[in-house]
């Protein structure tokens, strides 16, 4: 570990004229800050010369509130602005993270801060006698930090307590990333509510074109906001070859950030139309700001139910703004930007928290074979009112004792660490989109879950059975149960929770990405904690690197996962672009590893997996996660033992990551060094055109033996029309060495090097 | 204790041509219901065959949800009713309350219930080869039951669990009230997060030009929604002497309800303008029921974030709908109506609840003369950033150890049983209308409170400290920390909380007479009992008569309380109405006792309290309540000791009531038997014009005399110009006697008899 802080010059300006200039510790970027005309805050970015982000303005609109006690006045933090101060420093740490790709991470940037300040005289205050007052000099000040990197920049805004600035709505914050270009883009609609849906590939100017058709092709879009706004982590590709990904990090007691694109046909942003508009600010007011130019992003933020968008009390900041950059894009995969950009670990003792491989009572229900609910005999169920002894069961009740004895057994047989058993809770007859708040107890199993005796045999063979909190987005109802409920994981010797967040947010009006469930989320995740307990949160906001902070949140869904292979399935590139895009801000619970990808061949189900065999094996490297499921039915893997000795095989935490292949969209080939050993696993992922694969074996250690297995796409192999053809050689190789593999239509390959 | 159910008759109707009707126990009243031509229930009611509400309709509009699943199809509970069954039955109980008024209770209606159905053809389903399917045949079923008691009705909504039935969303509850004439109204403007204003009263077509006038005039006005929309309980007064009062009992997981007059201007009601319009409910839909005539009252629901009234699950109920009536304005103040339409009491273990005098570090940080903050240091407070010790005190901390001791060393030695402390806790600083979400953690003591050392000085002399909780309307933040709250009072020795909820309810958007809020208020008072402990609920809803069933919840504000004499006054007849209004859901914490009603003689506050002396003993009986506080300074106290010996005396629980003289606004008169023993006491306040008061000690025991102890004003008494006039009178009477007192403007009279 090492830690240098090197302050290196600190100015006093009276008024800004010329851009101040930082660059990253390797020159390639360049981050130039300056206010224009009226006092606004501009900033730009180049890589190697080439413009990044144009000049693109900074600053936020504050929201009227009621309460004239606030002090808001009618000042947005927008324009008006003089520098009173700028700081630049030099960062360089290297930490630990508790899990991840890396033994170690290497924190390296150049700082840029500016101070800036806004001066008004306000209301003519009037005396008791009807005298007219001399008006109150007004002063607020705040910060923008800059953090420049040779990977990309992060930026954030601060404000410090100051009794001009103390609380605060937001409207809307307006941040500005005008692109040099009109890229090629990954993208999902805007959503407030959901994001799973279908990533389109399309020019910037063709988001407003296919925005309906991208809505209507999930069939999973909720709360659309805007023809041009989109989620990020937003990939993007120049016409010159340059990778660019607009995300954030350490997003918590904010809401989440979109994109709303200004392209040729925009007249006005989607919040001068009137977003915000409710009784608490009943007049929203008109953005007399200029409509930056076309091919710019601009911030849009998820609205709580009234509308606005944030509350604040200083001292405070927003969460970074992040820009990668590079000419390379396997080094967008390689970087650590975001988890950089979040504060070190909270946590004193992480010892209780592991990387975890498992299995789960959870495919055959996706696909309709059996089901969470017990009974059928009831059109709603009231918790407080039904003896559930006395119910009469509806036979295809999935987690009872017999089955999740199986699959235990299978657990412990193959070396997973754990079982997720969902619908084991009762509740589950009439849990989704009723707007029913008491929905789950969180403690109180079916009949046929014997809790302690389940927990026992887990034990005693050395697994450990995964909890499962659907909230069904009844917030009020978990934060009511969840102290119990997790009381009762302690009880049993549960140490990890899957929570689902399916269905609109109660209370009503909320979205899931606003500033309120974000800290409702975090703040699940640090009551867990408290308890020892591990979350993995599906449904909830898109991470952005809090795992860093919270190394207990060990995983997310936060996008269209292995569950949509069911219903209509994903496009075989899907998984090519999830870990430009998704995976910036943290590990996901993809639940990989389909090998019975024609599911009617179990089920009556007739959607299927857009994925090889082999393919299916890659995903454990190429969608990094400490926690990583086995999702088929434990029959499905027994048929295909050979194969499945690749999952039993492989680690889920890393001492080092290469990544050596990528291109978004089209293919991915990593190799990861196994915690604590000398052993690499290497896999590959392409799309729906294959891909040739060249390695090159020169990390591995100088002149040493390694028992290479590799499992690959037989010749004929295709995702569609024949994806269980694999071929698995075994040889020996050592350093140096090349290895070619042919990845087939929607496959992929895995690897593992085995030290000798 | 006698119970008797007598099933009368079960008939049923394919179609109903006359209305049925059913007679109070007595014949007084008469209630008649039917169904109109479109299918609409029809109600009325008669009072010894003189019209109290004239044919009204009943009715729901239900919310278009957007999940299909909730099958809410396009059908309202308005029309398109047949009968399918009408049962009536006898009902006659008597129970006996933890606490109240009277020992025991008659509960004695005779019953109608009507069983109603609508039945539709739903949409033509296409099948798979794109046939018509044959359409589905809907039936919906409800339930209106009505209790015709000897003083008033009551009614509610009833839905049984069904597939046509199973959720649904409340747009509007359109239950009329039909009035027979332009009566007398005392009524609070309408709105959804205050009951704190100036009582008006006007005829009801004055209500639309008095509207503005009497929102400005309390200038605590916040959600206003019509302008002829009032509060319940709204007490009315014909032209020929009928005393009416519209409320509602057990209100528990649903809406609050107000009311919203048709008068001769009415085009539309408020609901119908575009109440409801919401991302959810993207179209609020025309509502194409005819305008009742001039009048009539419809009820109009207090709203969610999203604009709607409610979300329900079958089964279930709404609140009951009550309309007491007598021609004796003594009959509204003794109705147990309210009490006996809620359930019995639903604690096992009521031997904790406890009637309670207390005294209080409350009134001289109300008056201004100190603070409940520590410290003036911070512009804001983050409590995880702040170390109390370290903190500069602003020297006016009223909550202090010194301070509190003298309070306990006050109750100890006059018998009060409890002393609250407010400003205890940590967060003080800027806990108000900040939109802060984490402004308490109910747990931390200012470092000048010392917790342990103060509770066992208490507990040393016989008195309990009271707990604290304000929670800043922030819900969410109290419910995650109440368990600990709670576990920290238990810890202690405290068995009773005062709440409160000043400020905008978090999340924002939602309102304090909303479905959310109503359920969250229950949930505290069930969640105190588990730990043994009383709640009095502060700006939370108006009651219904739900301490009943949970009776620790042994008070509520719910009005405009005492402290506001020391925010600019209330009107001498305000303690003449609420009896009328406020009281007829449950007691009020109405804090009475000052007596030094000029707060200037010993603060810098220029407002002043419009009662005399012997006026604000009588409070003690005229405000009947279990919880009772002395609320002046001790030292007040103490400069009128001898008037204060009616306060050391009066008993606040009761054996039997009886009320002499009533006039709404004007005066009441109320004799009470103290809990078992054989002593009265008796109460008179009056309104600004004063009162010759003539009492028949008719109650008494026959032949039996009593010490006679009479409070009275002087003869120069007057509220503003002579408040601390008063005579006390020492005799001995016997049953048979006279007492004839004159009560001076403003004034009124405490009497204590005790048995000898």
């Amino acid at each position: 570990m090492r830690k240098l802080v090197l302050l290196l010059c600190i100015v006093q300006y009276a008024l800004c004229i010329d851009a101040a200039s930082v660059k990253s510790p390797n020159g390639n970027i360049e981050l130039k800050f300056s206010l224009d005309g009226t006092g606004r805050p501009v900033y730009e970015m180049t890589y190697k010369g080439r413009e990044v982000v144009k000049p693109s303005h900074l600053g936020l609109v504050l929201a009227k509130d009621k309460h004239a006690s606030m002090g808001m006045e009618e000042h947005d933090l927008m324009n008006g602005f003089t520098i009173d101060k700028e700081e630049t420093s030099t960062f360089d740490e290297t930490w630990k993270p508790v899990w991840g790709e890396t033994a170690t991470i290497r924190n390296h940037y150049n700082e840029y801060v500016a101070t800036l300040s806004q001066h008004w005289l306000g209301k003519r205050p009037v005396g008791v006698n009807g005298a007219q007052m001399a008006p109150k000099q007004h002063q607020r000040t705040i910060i923008i930090r800059f953090r420049v990197y040779d990977d990309g920049i992060g930026f954030r805004y601060e404000f410090p307590q100051q009794n001009d600035l103390n609380y605060f709505l937001i409207q809307e914050e307006m941040t500005e990333f005008a692109m040099a270009g009109d890229h090629k883009a990954f993208w999902l609609p805007g959503d407030y509510d959901t994001q799973e849906q279908v990533t389109q590939e399309t020019k910037l100017s063709e988001i407003r074109s296919r925005m309906q058709e991208a809505v209507n092709w999930s069939n999973s879009s909720v709360a659309v906001f805007s023809p041009t706004g989109v989620q990020t982590s937003l990939q993007m590709k120049s016409d010159d070859g340059l990778y660019i990904n607009i995300h954030e990090a350490a997003c918590a007691d904010y809401a989440t950030m979109h994109l709303e694109l200004v392209d040729a046909e925009t007249k006005a942003l989607t919040t001068q139309l009137g977003g915000g508009s409710n009784a608490y600010t009943p007049n929203p007011k008109p953005l007399n700001y200029p409509l930056p130019k076309p091919f710019t992003f601009v911030s849009h933020l998820t609205p709580d139910a009234t509308g606005l968008k944030g509350a604040m009390q200083t001292p405070c900041e927003t969460p970074w703004r992040t820009v990668m950059i590079s000419d390379d894009a396997r080094d967008m995969l390689s970087s650590n930007l975001i988890l950089n950009l979040n504060e070190p670990c909270a946590l004193e003792d992480v010892s209780w928290i592991h990387p975890t491989k498992y299995c789960g009572v959870w495919w055959e229900m996706i696909v309709g074979r059996g089901n969470w609910h017990y009974t059928n005999d009831y059109p709603s169920i009231k918790l407080d009112q039904i003896d559930w002894s006395k119910v009469k069961p509806n036979g295809t009740h999935c987690a009872n004792n017999e089955k999740v004895k199986r699959y235990i057994d299978f657990a412990a047989k193959n070396g997973l660490d754990e079982v997720l058993v969902e619908g084991w809770n009762v509740g589950w007859e009439d849990w989704a989109n009723m707007w029913k708040r008491d929905v789950f107890d969180f403690v109180t199993p079916y009949p046929d879950f014997d809790i302690k005796m389940l927990n026992e045999y887990a034990h005693s063979k050395g697994v450990k059975i995964l909890m499962h909190h659907e909230t069904s987005s009844s917030t009020q109802n978990y934060e009511r149960h969840m102290e119990e409920a997790f009381q009762l994981m302690n009880k049993y010797g549960y140490d990890a929770v899957k929570t689902g967040y399916v269905g609109d947010i109660i209370p009503r009006g909320d979205h899931h990405y606003s500033q309120s469930m974000n800290n409702h989320y975090l703040y699940v995740v640090k009551e867990a904690a408290k308890h020892h307990i591990m979350v993995n949160a599906h449904e909830a906001t898109r991470p952005t690197g809090l795992c860093r902070t919270y190394p207990n949140l060990v995983g997310n869904e936060s996008a269209r996962g292995t569950e949509y292979e069911a219903f209509g399935g994903s496009n075989p590139d899907h998984t090519c672009i999830l870990p430009f895009t998704r995976l910036q801000g943290g590990p996901m619970d993809y639940t990989p590893g389909i090998f019975v990808t024609r599911l009617s061949e179990w089920s009556n189900n007739t959607s299927w997996a857009r994925i090889t065999i082999a393919g299916s094996l890659a995903l454990y490297l190429t969608m990094y996660s400490p926690l990583q499921m086995a999702a088929d039915l434990p029959e499905n893997y027994e048929k295909f033992d050979d194969a499945f000795q690749f999952i039993r095989d492989v680690a889920c935490d890393w001492d080092d990551s290469r990544y050596l292949e990528a291109e978004p969209g089209d293919y991915i080939t990593v190799a990861r060094k196994a915690k604590g050993t000398d052993n690499w696993f290497i896999g590959g992922k392409c799309d729906e055109n294959g891909h040739q694969s060249v390695i090159k074996l020169d990390f591995l250690d100088q002149g040493r033996q390694y028992e290479c297995t590799i499992y690959a796409d037989a010749k004929d192999a295709h995702y569609e029309t024949n994806p269980q053809a694999y071929t698995i050689t075994k040889k020996v190789v050592k350093a140096g060495q090349t290895l070619k593999l042919t990845e087939a239509p929607g496959g992929g390959f895995a690897i593992s090097l085995i030290a000798k």
